[in-house]
């Protein structure tokens, strides 16, 4: 997966008479079961991930993916999962952006988990944790400043994959979706590290994809760590080379 | 407004030991027209302006807000909004999340805007929009380094309000919402400044409440850039105390 991080940036854009690139933002829909299910504003890049790891981290997945790419019509940014469904899309409509969730949901309650258990393992060493943010490549950040990226590591710190996008969530989509094509779920023993904060909707992702471990460079919010310890998910914050804040799951750091 | 940028913060979180703050994360519901028309993931505090602002910016409301408060069932996180509205909002359902904006539109082609156009002016100093992040109050964001924040200046760079919330969209949400109770849209004279990155959304959103300046400390889209260009809003990137890169309407930069 190391070989393909590369993502579309912009054609050159003009400020102060200086031309410099930008993330591009452009809306995906994603059909699955004959319908829209979905409009995320994203970096255009890896669709097809990003549309499977959208549906299994939704949980509308049923088995395994016959498909994903363009629609017979051919229609520009769109992406068509063919697969068995749990449910008909049409029975919860749901609509994303770059770093949405819990959308169409439509009530409090709906607002859950539905996922197997973690596994107990695996331990990782505090340092290594706190050293991930630094092994993140980042490209297309390091060429634009408006890039989200997440990557998926050994227990040792071995960089496997990463993705990049302007949306959060969509980067763990698109990381998601690769395993998923790749028959790599669940994440048993590896750990997700992300370039920015920890939402209640990341930590959700990363339970349903099966990964023990999740790392952030950033703030975690308190739903985060509420779901993260109800679930027995390592969560750890502010990763900064030298330290980490570990909020939950400690008996899998070393 | 600004006496109440204070927002609720977590209960203590404990990590590696020792007590810490976190942003809270939790569900609101908006409900209109007798419907639920949205989940967003919020920090509590400014509900009603955020209810406000939301259906505002998503051109639902048709006139002035009766209420804006708890439901008549008095259920926990949801706000109620009583006034005429654009359509029926089940002709058009969507979700959203902290970070959300085209939720529901459901087709690419509707990710539009339908806005009056914008003032010419005000002309502003280059070096005042370079130093608006440095004016901006982020209480929050200090106790936890987990909030976004969006305020609202005069041209001369003096801070009128500012909202903070764990989403972006949200924050810029209570602060339009603010203005539309007290009869302060269209923000013409204005300029508005957030902490993070320009999206498409973003940009729409200060479109649609009349501003005619947006700051951010952040990269822009190339969406974002393009969305500005066409409506003619100045947009301001990289802001960094001494210096901010002009992407669009530079007429207003002096």
């Amino acid at each position: 997966m190391l070989d393909d991080v590369a993502i579309r940036l912009s054609a050159p854009v003009d400020h102060d008479g200086v031309e410099d690139r930008v993330a591009i933002e452009e809306p995906l829909e994603i059909r699955a079961g004959g319908e829209a299910i979905a409009v995320t504003m994203r970096t255009p890049g890896h669709d097809e991930e990003l549309a499977v790891g959208f549906l299994h981290g939704e949980g509308l997945l049923a088995g395994p993916v016959e498909h994903a790419g363009p629609p017979d019509d051919l229609a520009a940014n769109v992406v068509e999962v063919r697969a068995p469904l749990r449910r008909l899309p049409s029975a919860r409509r749901f609509y994303t952006t770059s770093s949405c969730g819990v959308c169409g949901k439509g009530a409090l309650e709906e607002v859950t988990v539905h996922a197997p258990p973690l596994p107990t393992g695996p331990r990782v060493d505090r340092a290594t944790l706190a050293a991930l943010p630094d092994r993140l490549r980042q490209p297309g950040f390091e060429a634009t400043g408006g890039l989200h990226a997440t990557g998926l590591f050994t227990p040792d710190g071995e960089l496997l994959a990463v993705r990049e996008d302007v949306g959060r969530h969509n980067a763990m989509d698109k990381l998601v979706g690769r395993a998923l094509l790749d028959g790599d779920l669940p994440l048993a023993g590896r750990v997700l590290c992300v370039s920015g904060r920890l939402s209640f909707e990341l930590v959700q992702k990363a339970v349903v994809a099966g990964c023990p471990v999740l790392v952030g460079v950033g703030a975690p919010t308190s739903l985060a760590v509420e779901l993260a310890a109800d679930r027995g998910l390592t969560l750890c914050g502010f990763a900064r080379g030298h330290a980490v804040n570990v909020y939950a799951g400690a008996e899998r750091v070393r």
